[in-house]
C-alpha cells in the first residue's frame, strides 16, 4: 500500500520551524518533487510555538509537526503509486538545515 | 517525539471503506478515545472509489487511506503527549471489521 518514510529532524532553526508559510511551501514543494499531487493543505500554529502542516495528496499524505523550542520536527512522506517520497525527504532535510536526522522506511 | 502506530487493514467491507461519513466519524472517535483533540478534519473521495481522511490533532495526526476494491486500508495514529493511540487503532480494527491486520509501532 505504498512507500512511507518517517523522518525525525534535529538541530533545526527555531525561526524556520515556527514559520507556517515556509513549512506549507516546503511540504507542497516536497510533494511535487516526489511526483505527487497536492489536493488540499491544512495547518495549525500552536501557542506559544509549533506548527503542524498536513497535505492531502492524490497519493496519500505528507505531514510535519514541529517543536521549535527543542529545534526538532517529525515528518511523514507517504505515497502510493509511482512517486518517490525519498526525494521529498531529501528536500526537507536540506531546506530545514537539520544538524542530524533519522529516517525510517516502511513498506506499507 | 511521540507514539506512531502504522496500521494496515485487510479484508474490510467495500461499503465501509468507501463511506466517507463513516470514516470521518471513525477517525474522530478514535482520536477522542485515544485522549487526543481534533482541531480540523479534511477528506477526499476518489473516483471510482477510495477515500482519504486526515485529522489534524493538537497532538499530531490520524489518517486513513482506503482501497475498497482491494478491501484494504492504511491508517496512521500518531500522537505526542499523554495520549494512547493504540486505543484508537483497536477501535478502527474493530469498527472496520478487518479480517486481518498488521500493526507497526514506531517511537518517534
Amino acid at each position: 500500500m505504498g512507500k512511507h518514510y518517517l523522518l525525525n529532524l534535529y538541530g533545526c532553526s527555531f525561526v524556520l520551524l515556527n514559520d507556517e508559510r515556509f513549512l506549507i511551501d516546503l511540504l507542497e514543494n516536497a510533494a511535487s518533487a516526489s511526483g505527487a499531487t497536492v489536493c488540499q493543505t491544512i495547518f495549525k500554529k500552536f501557542e506559544p510555538q509549533g506548527v503542524t502542516v498536513l497535505c492531502l495528496l492524490s497519493e496519500s499524505h505528507i505531514s510535519i509537526h514541529t517543536w521549535p523550542e527543542e529545534e526538532k520536527a517529525a515528518v511523514d512522506c507517504y505515497t502510493c503509486g509511482d512517486c518517490n517520497p525519498k526525494i521529498g525527504c531529501d528536500i526537507i532535510i536540506q531546506q530545514l538545515q537539520a544538524e542530524t536526522h533519522r529516517l525510517n522506511y516502511i513498506e506499507r
